[in-house]
C-alpha cells in the first residue's frame, strides 16, 4: 500500500515516517511540505537517516499517488484538503481536529467555521472499533483525550465526577520554537497551563458521554520537562463507593484483548516510542484514582494513526507497532 | 544566636546552613551527624565552601552548646531529643513529622508508638501565626501540606472536595540512593506515587479542617525529573459557585499582608530556592483550580523552618530570606 | 535459533530482550538472573509487557538449552562461563570485559587474574569484520571505545594526538543505585569522572594502534544529566595539517558502504535507541574536531551484539536492527 | 549608590536585579528595556516579585540618573552607548563583547567596524585586578573565556596545547527562542556547535598569551540539557611533564587569595546561582586536565560585573556575593 504523508515536516510526520519505516504492508511515496519543498527529509528528521531517501514536495492533494493518506497538518489546513482526498478514492486518517468533534461543537470550541464538515468515525479503536468498519475517513483522537478516554472508561458510567490532571511532555507543543517551549522555561521547572480552558476537554466530555457517562468532567495540563509523554491522573469520584479488588477486575476485564492497553503501573518511560497505554487504578472507596500513560506522539497521534490505518486497510491492528518501548 | 543544626548531613541540614550563612543575627556552630563525624562540613556540602569552616560532630544533644536548635533528623529520632531540648531551654524547630499531629494520629499515620508527645505549634506561619508566640518548640510543616494548605486556605470554607494533585522535585526523597531515586527512573519520565496513601494526607486533613472546612480531602503525589519544588494543583469543588473576579480578590485579599506568599502565576522556577509560596486561582464556577508552587527544600521545610526561628526569637520574621528566586 | 541471555535482568539485558523481539530470525528462550528466578521479565522490565511471556530463570550455563548465547554480566562474571558456552558448542558474545584486551592488560586494567584467558576477536565490526569470519565467540567492544574508535578511525594514521573527551548519559553505570546516579546528584548538573583513568582507554589505545597509529591517546569521560548516548569529541592533533574537504571526503569514503555508520551532525537524539553511529568531522588545520554519537546501550552494547550475532550466525549483518531512532 | 541596568529584561539583565536585591550599598534605580517600556520588571521576571517594584523604561543614556551603569545589552548595541557614559561620568561595566578585545580583532571576529573604540580593562580580576584601579569603564569578560582562562592559567606558561573543551546550559543564549533553544531539541539529549568556529577563542587566545604563555589554543562547545553553568575541561598538554603534587599544589597556591576559585572537584551544581569558580586538577604526566565550573549567568556574567563594579566603586570586591550555591 502506498502512503502519502501530508504535512509531514513536523513531530507528528516525523513519526509516521519512523513507524512505517518497519511497517510490513506500507510503504511511505509521498511527504508533503510546503516549507521544505525539495529537501531530503533526513535534512529535518535526521533520525530516518539510513531509511528513506524520501525528499518533501510541495504538492496539492490533486497530484498525490497514492493509497492511502495520513493528514498531519494543523486544525483548519485539514478541512480544506479531506473532500478531495475523499472524493479521489484515497482512504485518509487526519491527525487533526478537524472531524473529531461535531460542527457546531467543533465551531465554537476552536472558533472558527466549519468549511466543509461531514461526520467521521473517531478514532480510538479501544472504544469505536466497530464504527470504524468500512470507513473512509477517520478522525485520530487528540493526544489528551486517548490518554483519559482510556483511563476513565471503566469506570465512566459509575463516576458522578472525573477530573483529569494530566502532564504532557513538550513535544505536544509542536516543533516551531516560542517562550512556552524555550528550554530555559521549561527544564528543571513545572507548570499548569490553560487551567480550565484547554480544548481537548471537548473531545474528552464527548467521550466520556458516548460510554453513558453522566459524569461532570474537568481537565487541566499541565507541561513536564521531559520530550515524549502524556501521564493523566483521572481522579474518579464515584456513585458509589468500590473496593479496589473490584474497580482492578473490572480494568482488567474491560481491557483483556486490547493488545495496546496493558494494565500495569504506568510510567513515561514503559511506553516511550510506542503505542501501548499503560493503565492502573487504585481505589479508597469514593475516589478512585486511575492513572493512564502514553506516548503523545505515538499512541497520542501517530501510532494509532496507524492503528487505524491498519484496521480500515484490512491489516492486522497491531502490523508495525508491535515493538517493545525504550526504557530506560 | 548560637544555632546547632542536629542531623546536618542531609538536605534540609545543608539547607539550613546555606540560608543561616546570610542571616543577619545567627550563627550556626554546631552541625551534628553520627556518620560524618569529623568530616568537614563542606566534604558533604561543597557547595558551601569558603562560607564555612564547620566540622560534623557527633555528639549528644547534651553536649550541645547553642541558643536554637532545628531538628533536621528523621520522624521517630526527633522524640528521642525533642524533650532533652526543652528541658534545656533550647528553642527548638523540628522539620520532621513527629510533632504535627495529634499523637492517635500520629501513631495511626506513622505504625510507631510516640515515646516522648508534647502538644507543638504547626509552623505554618500564614495559618498559625498566632498560636506561635512564646513557643519553645515548633513543629515545621510537611512539604506537600506546606503547598496543599496555602493552595487551598482561603476556599476552604466553601469547597465540599478538595483534591490536591501534587508533583514533587527528586530532593524531597532525600540524599540517600534508592531505587525510587535512580536517575534512569526519574529522568525523562514521570510517575504517581502513593496514589491514595501518602502520610502528609493526614496534615492536610488536619489544616482545612483547622479552618474549619468540612470539605473532603483527598491527595495524590507524583515525581517530578526535576531537582527541587512542588507544585500542588488543587482542584476545589465549591459549594456554591463562584466567579472568577471573586475567587481571586478572596486570594489576593487574604494574603496581602503576607511577604512569602505571592499571588502570580506559579511555576517551579520563580520560588527556586527560595522561601516564597506563588499562588493563583482560576474558577470554572463550581470547579476551582488553585495552583501553588513552593521549594519543598525552603518554604517546604528548612526556609519555614527559618521562618519560623525568626518568629519564636522575635526577629523580623523576614530576617535572611529576602531575596530572589535563582530562575531560570 | 533459539537463544540464552545470561545475565537478563540489567540494562544490557533488557536490552537484548527488546532489541530482539523483533528479530526474523532469533528468539530468546532463556533469561538468566540469580536475584530474580522465576520472576516475569516484565515485572523488571515493565516496558516489555505484551512481547514476552518469559520468566527470569537462575540456571547454570550447563542446564542453558539454546544455540547462541549473550554473556550480559560483570566483567569477572563472564570468564567463569565463557569455557563451559565455547565447550558446548554454543556460539557465544560477551559483552562484559573479560575477553576485549590482551590477557596481561586485562589483568593490569581490571587489578584481577584472569581465569580462563582465550583469544577472541573484538566485535567493533566496521573495524574487525574479517577477523570474525567464523568465530565461535565474540568480545563485545566496550560503550566508550565503540564511540572514540569510529570517531577517530580515518585520520588515526595521520595523528599524533588524539584525546577523547566523552560524555555519556547515566545507563552507562547500570541500574544498581548509588551516590553517583542518585538523581540530584545528576539532574540540572554535570561533571567529568575518572579524569584520566577510565578502564576503557586500553581498549581505545588498543584500537587506534591497531588502525596502524602511533599517536599519543587520552580519555577524559563525564556524566550528562540524560538516559541513554555517548557523544564523543575527539580532539585529533595532526602530523600535518588537512583541509576539511579533504577530512570529510576520508570519512564519507571510510564508512561508505557501512550502514550503522552515518556521516551526520551527530546528536544524542538521532541515535536514541539505535544501533546506529552518527560521524562527522571539522577541521582548522592541525585540530580536527571528530565528533561520534552512539546509543551506549545499542551500538555501545546490546545492538552491536546483535550486530555481531548475526555476522557469526550468517545472518544479514542488519538483521532485526534496521530501525530509525526514537527522535525527539 | 544608584545603579542603571540598561537593557534589563534578558537573562543577564534579571540575574543583575536578583543580585544587587541584597548589595548592601547598591540600589537599582532604573532598568531599561525597548520593549517592555512601562511594563513591571516582575511581568518579566516573576522571580523578582516581592523584591522590586521597579518598571521597565525605554530611555536615553542621556536621561539616565544614576552613578553606575551596567550595559546589558548585544554586541554592537554597547558601543552606541558606550561613550554617552563615561562622558557623563558614570561608571560602567560592559557585559557585551565590544570592548574585550583589540580593535581590528574585534572586527575581525565580530565582522562589523567598531563604532567607537577606546581601551578598557578586561574585568576579569583573578588575572587583571591590578589593571582596573581607577578605571571607570570595564570590559566585562565572556562566559566561556572566563571559565577557561581560570582553568588553565596556573599552568598556561607550561603548556605548548591547551584544548578547551567547553559544555555550557542552555541560558548561554539568550531568552529569544530558536531551534537552538527549542525545548525537545535540548532535553534528554546533548550536541557539539560552533566546533572550531566560536567567537570566544579570541578570548582565550588573548587571556592565554596575556600569562606569557606561547600555547597553542583550541576551543569546542557543546549544549548541554540544563539550565545554567559552564563546565570547561582543559586538556593542557605540557612542554615537561608535571606529577599530580605539584600541579594540584601550583593550583592552590594561585588561588591561594582568591575567594571565588575555590579548589576543589568542581559540578554545575556547586556553584549554581552563585559567583564561584571550582576548579581542579590532575595529571598524568605530560597532559594535565584542567576542570573548572562556573554559573554562566553569574561568574560568567552579572555576578562577574558586580565584583567589576564593587572593584572600581571602591566597595569590598565580595560585597553582595558572598552566599553559597544552591545544591541540589
Amino acid at each position: 500500500m502506498h502512503i502519502a504523508i501530508i504535512g509531514a515536516s513536523g513531530y507528528t510526520g516525523g513519526e509516521l515516517m519512523r513507524l512505517l519505516a518497519n511497517h510490513p504492508s506500507a510503504e511511505v511515496v509521498c511527504a508533503t511540505s510546503r516549507k521544505q519543498d525539495g529537501v531530503p527529509v533526513t535534512a529535518v528528521h535526521p533520525h530516518l537517516a539510513g531509511l528513506t531517501d524520501l525528499a518533501f514536495q510541495n504538492i496539492d492533494v490533486d497530484s498525490i499517488d497514492a493509497d492511502f493518506a495520513f493528514l498531519a497538518v494543523p486544525h483548519t489546513a485539514a478541512m480544506k484538503v479531506a473532500g478531495a482526498l475523499l472524493e479521489r478514492g484515497i482512504l485518509t486518517v487526519d491527525l487533526s481536529a478537524d472531524y473529531r468533534l461535531p460542527k457546531a461543537i467543533f465551531e465554537k470550541v476552536y472558533g472558527v467555521p466549519h468549511e466543509d464538515y461531514f461526520e467521521a468515525p473517531y478514532g480510538l479503536p479501544e472504544l469505536h472499533r466497530d464504527e470504524m468498519q468500512g470507513a473512509a475517513f477517520v478522525a485520530n483522537p487528540g493526544c489528551f483525550p486517548t490518554g483519559a478516554a482510556l483511563a476513565a472508561a471503566p469506570l465512566a458510567e459509575r463516576a458522578h465526577t472525573i477530573i483529569f490532571d494530566s502532564k504532557t511532555g513538550v513535544t505536544g507543543a509542536g516543533n516551531t520554537p516560542s517562550a512556552t517551549t524555550h528550554y530555559p522555561n521549561v527544564g528543571d521547572t513545572f507548570s499548569a497551563y490553560k487551567w480550565t480552558t484547554h480544548r481537548h476537554l471537548a473531545e474528552m466530555k464527548q467521550e466520556i458521554a458516548a460510554l453513558g457517562s453522566d459524569a461532570r468532567c474537568y481537565f487541566t495540563p499541565h507541561l513536564l520537562p521531559v520530550n515524549r509523554g502524556i501521564l493523566t491522573t483521572a481522579h474518579i469520584l464515584l456513585k458509589e463507593p468500590m473496593e479496589q479488588d473490584e474497580v482492578e477486575a473490572l480494568y482488567r476485564k474491560f481491557y483483556e484483548n486490547e493488545f495496546f492497553v496493558r494494565y500495569q503501573k504506568p510510567t513515561l518511560a514503559a511506553v516511550r516510542g510506542t503505542n501501548f497505554c499503560d493503565v492502573a487504578v487504585e481505589s479508597e472507596g469514593d475516589r478512585v484514582v486511575a492513572v493512564s500513560a502514553i506516548d503523545n506522539l505515538v499512541k497520542g497521534a501517530s501510532g494509532q494513526a496507524i492503528q487505524n490505518m491498519n484496521l480500515i486497510s484490512g491489516f492486522d491492528e497491531t502490523a508495525g507497532l508491535r515493538f517493545a518501548g525504550m526504557a530506560p
